[in-house]
């Protein structure tokens, strides 16, 4: 609880209509949308504006009083949970798009804008926002910026970061600073930008940014490889890169993960393959014509069994959103889903979906893998049930070593998700301790109280999940 | 001069060979491109792998010695000089490409490499290495990625820090980290790979870096559109954004500028022109074809009294080499030439070159305009004379203002040269006083004993240019 004090100076900041202590909304913000972590705030705090914010951080600094800033919670890395009480800081009023520039081909927003707004916004003015993190429809910008958030478009387009060209951020000491600008090149001292975007709000709060938009492609075409085997997909990703041809989209499905999808959206997807590419191309017609041509060439000749190119547009979005509803379709079909994202570099996917499936069956547990086959970033989902202990502790160790063999492929613990509280414990398979100690010391230079989203991505010691029923 | 004790220890780690602390070596090293800056080292250290390195770095860490990890010296912002003598650390036996990973488009460099050799390495197999600052016939990937260095197809590919996956940095105090791999996604802790890109040395060396390829375009064309006046080629160019085009290159060089570089390349440039556009598109031959015609038509709706279409390969990179020997053009001139990269939105060229005219008029100076129109990334360039003591105090007090006047246009004083010594003063312009302090912090975190490259970037006091002949 806070001290009568603190909350009448946090009143007296952003109105009494904008903090909440009661115990609904204490539980509501408790959680985010990672299994098995949870933990009561203080109170919940909504600013309406920059200055507020910077209000509010000084008073927290000042009584070194934890800041968690959280935006829909659709992050899967336990993230925005509270771990030492203190404020959830949300952004439901800080939520305007404040100007499309058309002609700097920027878009300047506050944090609480919905990711799917911003494309949206872009698209009518035939400009485009490329990341679209598997949540976009209700994830908010800021999240995404804090997390680095990736998505179907990771291949070609890059994530969050490659469209993020200035901020506005409160420091931990409640000063404001401006980091980059309108502005394709900038080189005026340490990249202040790129060091926020990622740092899951430990290193303060992003207020205000400036995105950076490109040119909407022409068109689109969308297609599904099937295959009776995993290697002959990976075979072809490989193949498609080799051709020099990058696709919007390159995402793999094993078998487990098309026939829940189809349960869920009833869309006639294969459900007889072992393992289907999605994949899209998007551009000038005449290329996009002429690289899709080349890909189904490709599959064919990397042994996929069918090849179903979608006829008109609805045909091809229904196919995304399947995609895009994996994780909902899966989390139906058990109490606890947890959903990891290792990542290797392209060339060693098969290497990691067998080594997936050999894990799942040495502890004997149900994990599909999905994910965005032409950026390496799998997402092996393991079906669970948080009350099972035992089953649990198989779930903790399994992942562990699907981690080392990530890390042991030169891939990565966490290629969009971020490390949060989930992925504590493995950061230093990945950035190795010196690596840790480094960016300890930055953690510790720029939040010497340690207000900013503490227990997060590099504090000192390990983590143990808690274990509660999943939401 | 080194103590005898530090020497002999330097001695042992690299051998005798490479320690050099002779006059001539240790003056080959006390300047760089930079007008104006000199001062000595104690001794030249050469490296021959990482453990050296990190060697090194240890005994400098432990006796406080500045280290200054230094390219080819290219750089225009004194950011290779050294302040407080010290070893100057150079890469000419850490200069191989180590790998070329087609499967992952990936290559594996030491920083000793010249940027043209990497991407001929590319294009050898088919790939591209798209950022090409002016200097890449000579400059080192080491130095590029330690200055962010940008180049002629900022706009449409980015700069050198969206193509670096991941860098092997020795930390001040010796140890050795690994940051990022060949991986499209990554979020595994804090940003530390683009925390380096640009941190001038001040914060570790770069000892490899895994750089991004991406396929080779298939083709090229190039062309020059000529007006009466600077206010239709700025049009121009916002026009050609606002038809959703961006060119590979989109080059801004005002009279003075075309009429020098004609006096040296001697290939026929239109010095009649008050301003010439260069511009290139690159891409699928359809793609650039239509392009092309469509500039072309956007160049002459914009009053280009001509536009002139390279007609065969050899003359489209006369054109490109003409504009690359602009800096060399102009130093012939006079015994000093300063060229700054004041940086604005796009939407500000015009607004930004007339001010560098007005600004050159109210101080009598020889301020030529060329640079990058498409990313707002100007190069004014003073032609002056460093004995003239008189005319150096005005030059000082012109380009003030002209970063002042960049940033009020929602610019930067610095787009892809660095800050170094040169712009050391100027920082807060951009950065803010707590932005500055922001950084400050993280370096005395990284590099408490401020061993690496001192004086640069943020150190807290002012800078007196030191009056140098001009090399």
């Amino acid at each position: 609880m806070l001290h009568s004090e603190v909350k009448g100076k946090l009143l007296a900041i952003v109105g009494a209509e904008n903090v909440e202590d009661n115990n609904a909304s204490l539980l509501a913000y408790s959680y985010d949308s990672t299994a098995r972590f949870q933990a009561l705030p203080d109170a919940m705090v909504a600013p309406r504006n920059t200055e507020e914010v910077a209000g509010v951080v000084k008073v927290c600094n000042e009584h070194k009083i934890p800041i968690v800033p959280r935006g829909s919670g659709t992050n899967l890395c336990a993230g925005t949970t509270p771990t030492k009480g203190g404020i959830v800081l949300i952004f439901k009023h800080m939520n305007h798009i404040l100007e499309i520039d058309q002609e700097n081909l920027t878009m300047t927003v506050e944090p609480g804008v919905y990711t799917k707004d911003i494309l949206n916004a872009a698209i009518d003015v035939g400009l485009f926002y490329p990341p679209d993190p598997g949540s976009m429809h209700i994830s908010q910008i800021g999240g995404n910026i804090s997390e680095n958030s990736g998505g179907l478009r990771g291949l070609k387009y890059g994530v969050t970061r490659d469209y993020v060209l200035g901020l506005e951020i409160v420091l931990p000491n409640g000063e404001v600073i401006q980091t980059g600008g309108k502005l394709a090149k900038d080189v005026a001292g340490y990249d202040l930008t790129r060091l926020y975007i990622g740092a899951e709000g430990t290193l303060g709060v992003i207020t205000k940014a400036i995105l950076k938009l490109i040119p909407q492609p022409e068109t689109k075409k969308t297609m599904l490889a099937l295959y009776e085997d995993l290697e002959a997909a990976a075979e072809t990703v490989s193949a498609i890169i080799a051709n020099r041809i990058i696709p919007a989209t390159l995402e793999f499905l094993d078998q487990a993960t098309v026939q829940v999808v189809e349960d869920f959206a009833e869309i006639g997807l294969p459900v007889e393959a072992k393992a289907v590419l999605l994949i899209e191309q998007d551009g000038p017609p005449e290329v996009v014509d002429r690289d899709m041509d080349k890909i189904e060439e490709l599959c064919k000749d990397n042994r996929a069994f069918d090849v179903q190119v979608a006829k008109t547009v609805e045909e091809a979005e229904q196919l995304t959103a399947a995609r895009r509803s994996a994780l909902s379709a899966l989390s139906r079909l058990k109490p606890t889903t947890i959903l990891e994202d290792a990542t290797v570099p392209r060339s060693e996917i098969a290497k990691m979906v067998k080594a997936i499936g050999e894990i799942a069956e040495k502890y004997q547990l149900n994990i599909c893998t999905f994910g965005h086959a032409g950026d390496g970033n799998l997402h092996p989902t393991c079906l669970t049930d948080a009350r099972d202990e035992a089953e649990i502790e198989l779930v903790e160790k399994a992942f562990e070593e699907i981690f080392q063999q990530a890390v042991a492929l030169g891939g990565t613990i966490t290629g969009e998700h971020g490390v949060g509280m989930m992925k504590l414990p493995y950061l230093h398979l990945k950035a190795g301790e010196h690596g840790i100690e480094a960016m300890r010391s930055i953690k510790q230079a720029i939040d010497p109280n340690g207000i900013m989203n503490p227990g997060k991505m590099i504090e000192p010691k390990g983590r143990q999940r808690m274990v509660v029923e999943h939401q």
